[in-house]
């Protein structure tokens, strides 16, 4: 049986592992400084599609047989698909599923959507419910683009604070299992507004929801901070990354030392291209399922927390001038080789 | 511990049930043929908010409200919040929810968020990652018509398939109880396309998603049709519901005399509003809050299936001229006096 501990955490009793993971860039992420850790990147935006929704979705499908076949299962065997994206309505997640035929749902987190699914899925494992479940996250740059912001072909200029949506997509495979990276425990994020409007700045408004689920976890385990090799927030860029430890400093937490961030290391930030990081449910994920989960493979990372950040925003809501409510979920992972 | 049966199918070990139930409608709605099993209906679709999506949070928020007090219970004590809406990220729940200080996150799957919420909301708590889950589904005419299809002010006509969006949000409490309607099982469903592409005739995209999902649930269990008092499915309207009764005949399965659909009872079929029935996510949520409830807790109900159903559209695959995946997921549902 899981347990609820304080107000927000839920621990498991069960070996839920990360059995595998698989993750399929696009162009720029495949020349970044993680360029070896993918196991797949696709030199066309379009992934030889007609739309770049559609590349979307088969970057999802690309990463889901890819982690079928490592883990050496039938798509038959999976119990459950949990998926998440960017998009209006999800489509490119329900694009990528239609043709798996798995019963399935999806999420929307925004780019909180790969730590989400990780505690949902393990849930399912814990209760009975599932004996594998499958986890996706995807973004696409010329797609979250098109929908948040402009058109690519306007070429409107960046702003400086602007981050990069990654082209990506990670799958992860949850199971009952001792022998990998294992998910210990999930803190479901609480959604902050802090009244910042500018979806060219997301980082900020991610910030506040980041440092709020990770006080709340390490208040409802009584973990210390010393207890972990790494604090990895999902896409806080340069900007959401600086808050997240000035903000967890008032509260007298500082995660200097073991704080960082998926959208800061995915891309080379001297690039212009990639001003102040990346973001996406893409970057957490690719991020995730490739560097992260062969550091947790190999040891070199023992005990981390994984805290995703979602900004969200609609079209609509932006057009209406509303701010951006965020939100983040974290789950505690340990490594293989305690 | 809950048991994965069959393919698709988890049966629960724990009284899992849902504790209270809240529903807030519109104006049409409210003069409907269900009038008097809502727990409020609105005059004015704007809820005295200043636009139709905030007015859609706002009848979320009611609703929450509602089923909070009915449950002598704070926020405080829900673990979890589960919303479904249909606008695009999900902006009506994040509104309504991010003044409620809960633990959260949203689901997609279309109209079909009700009994997906409850499968999900009950493993939750089977896994003893809850106590006490809160899920939430809502729709709204004037939102979902401006996402969908047109704006309202260009008075566009209304084509004869084509279903009312309900204006309608329900809440429901879960909780471990053996005092209220039990939630005994849940079939989750798998996508399916059957190629049709127009946005006014859903109940034709979802029809096949409902008679597999029933089909499937009645595989995986090997329970017979007659041990039910109703087989209700979410929204498939008048030409869905022929539909899904045709297809499971089909494969020998005839569930004509205990069908009914949410759709068909939610309004005045003779008024030209309502030319199909209902659709939208609060359609069987509001009706299942309101009217099924009652029955279940008064014993006219003994045991049913409510599957909810669910066209994975978004304006987006609609301008790129795809068609309309669809899915249905399927909560056995069993009354109070046995």
């Amino acid at each position: 049986m899981a347990r609820k501990i304080g107000k927000q955490t839920v621990v498991f009793d069960k070996n839920i592992a990360i059995l595998n993971s698989a993750c399929c860039v696009g162009k720029v992420e495949g020349e970044g400084p993680l360029s070896s850790t993918f196991d797949l990147h696709f030199e066309d935006d379009y992934l030889g599609q007609k739309t770049y929704e559609a590349a979307e979705s088969e970057m999802i499908k690309q990463a889901i047989s890819k982690v079928l076949k490592k883990s050496q299962i039938s798509q038959s065997d999976i119990d459950i698909a949990i998926t998440g994206d960017l998009l209006d309505q999800s489509i490119a997640s329900t694009f990528a599923i239609k043709d798996f035929c798995l019963p399935h749902f999806s999420v929307f987190s925004a780019c909180s959507a790969s730590a989400l699914e990780m505690g949902i899925g393990a849930i399912f494992i814990e209760s009975g419910a599932a004996k594998h479940a499958l986890c996706t996250a995807s973004s696409h740059f010329c797609t979250a683009e098109r929908q948040f912001r402009f058109p690519l072909t306007y070429g409107s200029k960046r702003t400086p604070n602007s981050q990069r949506t990654v082209t990506g997509a990670g799958a992860f495979l949850l199971a009952e299992n001792k022998n990998a990276p294992q998910i210990k425990a999930v803190t479901f994020g609480k959604i902050k507004d802090y009244d910042i409007t500018d979806a060219n700045n997301m980082g900020a408004a991610m910030a506040p929801a980041a440092a709020d689920t990770i006080k709340t976890y390490l208040e409802d385990t009584s973990k210390r901070l010393e207890d972990f090799d790494l604090i990895l927030t999902g896409d806080l860029g340069k900007i959401g990354s600086k808050l997240v430890v000035e903000l967890l400093k008032k509260e007298g937490i500082d995660i200097s030392k073991q704080h960082d961030d998926c959208g800061l290391i995915i891309f080379d930030l001297n690039d212009e291209k990639c001003v102040a990081g990346g973001s996406g449910c893409g970057c957490s994920a690719s991020v995730f399922a490739g560097h992260i989960m062969q550091k947790l493979k190999n040891g070199e990372i023992k005990k981390m927390l994984f805290c995703a950040t979602g900004a969200l925003l609609s079209p609509t809501s932006q057009n209406q001038g509303l701010s951006i409510p965020s939100v983040a979920h974290l789950v505690e992972i340990e490594g293989c080789k305690l």
